[in-house]
């Protein structure tokens, strides 16, 4: 099965456009986690708490790499554990590898060794900087793929993404169509536009198409408003991943009891969850 | 003392511009450094080997994260072992992170912690895809600082890196203006231009200008011409760093004694120091 049919499975099954982003730092993990624990144990327990709590609503787990790398070889093992724990208990649910790394050659090699094999993610997130000798060695791996940030959420994306070119396109647009039209070629190539950018975000769904999965942060507490989709969830009004990591992840207090802390993470993730549902199905 | 000043004086005590490109895939290594070691050991043996032969002619190493955390936990302790080594022995070598991590915002603190203080590189090496948030959060560390990639040496460059903008530029042109005008503030950015694209790598000396410290690849193996380089070795012929890493580290055979390996080695790190010496100094 392909990376996007993985993905709209996922959305589909659990009616949820919810991608949770697992970016458990360890120094802002709750006392449930961190009381009498090594680093990667914490790391584990915080997310088995989340996951034990989210995996219903959760389209997809979206993990970004530097928060737990930051944290040296205790941190990437809380990782590895934790994917292999989603992996045996949640099959179906995607994992994304938000780690920006946008090798070639024979370091993607090496990129899916660390990133599909040992951390067992099934999908890198790359920038299309390098052009298509970044994404091209992934692609024989059955069920895995790559997301291209095409137009990102952070308030310096346009200094190069929103350029003017000869042709009158902007750069991301043009690179939206490349990879869209051509990157893509066994529907295990999909993107990512940031919804702070709402105009942007509309220009690359109506290049990538309809059917295209796409994913899309920024909702929430960087300013995007889950409004502006509307009309862009695609055909069935499933092939939108939404991205939300502080906002569900750290809704609890630091404080609280490993209940209550994860009440709150539900109520986060159910809430954000029937809001874009009943969004997309306008 | 700035980044730059560190590049600068490297080169001009060694009169070298070998940048060695410590890219030590443990599944490459020679039977001396593997013969009944872990893969850690194996990798710190072999790096130590390359190091004690190329650190009178090395200005910079520069090591491919991927090619480490391709081999996992052990795969990466070897290259945290490597840099400890290095920065004990030889603090006066750069050590440069080839990890194309375009973070920004929380996460490039994060990617600080990793590869400032965990593994103790002086530069990490980013693309320029998400602008300025992806570098200005290094800036505040002395002596250290960001590479940014501006044109590379791979195939497909420049499906992004050529395209052609509305006034007249070609991409790769604006971002080199971009990141030595307005991103480098402090001495602590400078670029990488690949020695595959002549035309492209002479516009980039020309933009940024003679005193900007440069980095190029893909001398050698991958076709670039070291003839190509002169008259763009900068200021005094010292403002440039040209990365070796196949040619240089897996110059001996597999089978080779440790002595007889390091020998190639060294032969074939002082011919490269040789011929770049001599044209930087035309």
């Amino acid at each position: 099965m392909s990376l996007h049919q993985r993905l709209i499975d996922s959305i589909e099954t659990r009616k949820s456009h919810v991608c949770v982003g697992l970016d458990s730092r360890y120094d802002r993990l709750p006392t449930f986690a961190t009381d009498n624990n090594s680093i990667a144990e914490a790391i584990l327990a915080f997310n088995i708490a989340i996951v034990e709590t989210t995996h219903k609503l959760a389209a997809a787990y979206k993990s970004n790499v530097a928060f737990y790398a930051g944290f040296g070889a205790e941190g990437l093992k809380g990782l590895q554990l934790t994917n292999e724990y989603i992996k045996k208990h949640y099959p179906d649910i995607p994992l994304l590898a938000d780690c920006k790394r946008s090798e070639m050659g024979e370091s993607v090699m090496m990129i899916k060794q660390e990133i599909f094999d040992w951390l067992q993610f099934d999908c890198v997130m790359v920038t299309p900087w390098f052009g298509s000798d970044t994404i091209k060695d992934y692609l024989d791996v059955d069920g895995k793929g790559v997301c291209v940030y095409v137009h990102d959420s952070n308030p310096s994306a346009p200094e190069v993404q929103e350029v003017k070119l000869e042709n009158g396109q902007y750069l991301y647009e043009y690179v939206t169509e490349l990879v869209t039209t051509q990157w893509n070629q066994g529907d295990n190539v999909f993107i990512e536009a940031g919804a702070t950018y709402p105009e942007a975000f509309k220009k690359c769904r109506k290049i990538a198409g309809d059917d295209l999965p796409m994913l899309t942060a920024g909702v929430g507490i960087q300013g995007g408003n889950a409004e502006d989709l509307v009309g862009n969830f695609g055909t069935n009004g499933t092939r939108l991943l939404v991205n939300s990591s502080r906002g569900i992840i750290f809704a609890g207090q630091a404080s609280d009891s490993e209940k209550v802390y994860c009440q709150k993470v539900l109520e986060a993730a159910q809430s954000l969850r029937d809001i874009l549902w009943s969004l997309s199905q306008q």
